[in-house]
């Protein structure tokens, strides 16, 4: 039987040496912007115009020079000739003198000359006259040209993933199509006798693959992943060397489940060890131990617990840090909640464990109550709790009424 | 010109009433577990089965009847004999009696009559007998047969968005499909005569339309939202009209933007009026004050701002939380960092104010800067900050240090 060589690799060392060892080489598409959220940027956008391009009224009201509002009061009201009316659209023709003042509405362009705008408010219309009874200072209820961005800064940089504001910014400086990469190809495959489809028929000794279910739908989350799932593979090494190969060549990164744990039935274990080199096998956290990486023909294979539970934390401890660090993005922020441990929670040194908890909020604290069935297939752990805790490889523990860091579900 | 009449709704009240208006009605579909992450859940899903559906060894070891192995120790070793043995995906076929003991690999059934399960490191392995030097624990290694649900259990509620977790608990029951809700079909149109779309040229006094591709993708995040585009409309009201009506027979949702202001140029305002009914509009939040929603055939229109900022802030404000609400859905958690305020920061009572912040981390505190440009129309104010505060309608402001809550943009 096999068993693990030497001292386990910890899991901040094995997320290095993944984004070490790791690279991705994704060609580029133009996308709309439109529809280029989730993707890639792969290139610098720098603005192509001043935002706004040209000074804007904020308000509804009369644009002026502000000077000849000076000293103007309730008991000295200056009075300004109404020249005309701008409004959204039309071009900034008008040009207004001293002892002038033009109708415009929010999002107006400004008449030359102009430096400021009167709300509407703030002023009696008479005829073809306003009279203003208070001072406005320059550039009042102004958007100044270029006050958002001048033509030629940096708006969005490459390798960012691009959100809504992104998309938005860029569209604002007239851009409808992005330079980003193609999406990352992931191939999935799980193995194991016992594990057979949900829909199917199960016998004595069988299990549903929830764990294939649960990588799928996970790696579905990163909007920059498209995944490709190839079922469950049989135990002949020949033919699992084969799909494997040819596999490889289509995809990025293949994800394994099953087979990668200690027992001696796994023969997945084998091919990799055939076909490529290791570059972590096992991790010192719990679960998710078997977790492993290894590269053949120079890309990425993750094998993953059979188990759910396991399965998962090595998504999360292991394959999302290393996707994200080999693509050269930033992994989101998770959100986290301060919690008193209700428990006192133990930990096998030198292993980093992932503990599912449960939040209970009372009196304005927030509890975090660990669940008790810890196996690596309990997936009820997973859907029954909020979040986990982290225990660290060099603590024994979290004794009762700890505070810790609870990572939400997202 | 229009004016907003009387006192302006805040947002509670207007979320309140939005959610008790809207009233969706979706079908149903069926959604394969591999691909409906992000559908929300139109039944109950109950376990169709126990899991583990047998008693299941958690380790790579010898099953045994734990009494046997009572009294054992280094000096009294006791000795059983090795019956047979499973690997996962066999039937427990075999059964064992006193003084029997049968090897099983992880994940393998424990055969009949046993109760418990040595690791493989405790023992030794002496032809066709082991050595036992140590007692094991009734269901020592054991994940039994229904430790994680039972037969009838509730596993996922109706209305639950599908994350992978739960789409991995379904699946371990055997389901392949999931009855679903269609997704929520909105329709999104621009109105304004200054807007022009990216990748068209540019005359004075026009702008970018990026508050609809803000609008769109913002949405898109949402993945039980389909959303439809529909450019940007001109200010004929007969044709505005026309359109209108046809697509609310077309969808269950539409969102607008511009023309809601207070700006007399605008006719999708008055559209609206004649053919339904608001719910609210305008409320008292800075930005997006114009944002209103009405009801035209008991489906519901929004109308956001023109400016992108103030549509990002009736999106986040009152569209998500009143979409969520309608649908019976939870609103997920968003990460917040607790952070000290560098500089003094308005507030005009009775508006709810949104300022949007960025946050340094100096020595272990984090600090939240407001950005300065606090225009409707700055999207930079957006690209460059990351997260926002919140300072409620009855504060001035708050004073430089206090301690906010800055929800990060996810």
């Amino acid at each position: 039987m096999y068993k693990f060589l030497g001292e386990l690799i910890n899991v901040d060392q094995a997320v290095r040496k993944g984004v070490d060892k790791i690279e991705f080489k994704l060609e580029t598409l133009e996308v709309s912007v439109w529809d280029a959220r989730g993707y890639i940027l792969a290139e610098d956008i720098y603005a192509s115009i001043n935002q706004p391009p040209f000074h804007r009224s904020a308000v509804d009201g009369f644009a002026v020079k502000a000077e000849d509002t000076f000293g103007a009061s309730p008991l000295n009201p200056i009075t300004l000739r109404i020249k005309g009316s701008l409004k959204p659209g039309d071009k900034p023709g008008i040009k207004i003198d001293h002892g002038e003042a033009v109708e415009v509405s929010t999002g107006a362009p400004l008449p030359q000359g102009a430096d400021s705008v009167i709300m509407v408010e703030d002023v009696d219309i008479v005829n073809n006259y306003i009279r203003v009874h208070k001072p406005v200072p320059k550039w009042a209820n102004v958007s100044r040209l270029g006050e958002d961005y001048s033509r030629g800064d940096l708006l969005v940089s490459k390798n960012t993933v691009l959100k809504p504001h992104d998309l938005a910014i860029i569209a604002s400086s007239g851009y409808k199509y992005v330079k980003v990469y193609r999406r990352l190809s992931v191939g999935i495959l799980c193995s194991g006798d016992e594990v057979v489809e949900p829909g199917q028929p199960l016998s004595g000794g069988e299990v549903y693959n929830s764990t294939g279910v649960l990588i799928k739908n996970y790696l579905d989350e990163m909007p920059f992943i498209k995944t490709y799932y190839y079922g469950i593979v049989g135990d002949q090494k020949s033919l699992l060397r084969d799909f494997i190969e040819k596999l490889i060549g289509k995809h990025d990164l293949l994800i394994t489940s099953g087979g990668a744990g200690v027992s001696g039935v796994d023969v997945l274990r084998d091919v990799v060890e055939e076909l490529g080199e290791y570059v972590f096998r096992g991790v010192a956290m719990r679960p998710g131990r078997p977790t492993s990486l290894a590269l053949i023909n120079n890309k990425p294979v993750f094998m993953l617990s059979g188990y759910p539970v396991a399965a998962w934390t090595g998504l999360e401890a292991l394959v999302k840090p290393i996707i994200y660090g080999s693509l050269g993005i930033e992994v989101p922020a998770k959100p986290i909640v301060k919690a008193l441990l209700t428990r006192r929670t133990p930990n096998v040194i030198g292993y980093r464990s992932y503990i599912r908890v449960g939040i209970k909020r009372v009196d304005d604290k927030y509890y975090a109550e660990p669940y008790m069935l810890r196996g690596s297939g309990v997936l009820s752990s997973l859907v029954k709790t909020n979040g986990y805790i982290i225990i660290p490889e060099d603590l024994e523990g979290y004794e009762k009424d700890s505070i810790v860091d609870v990572y939400l579900y997202s």
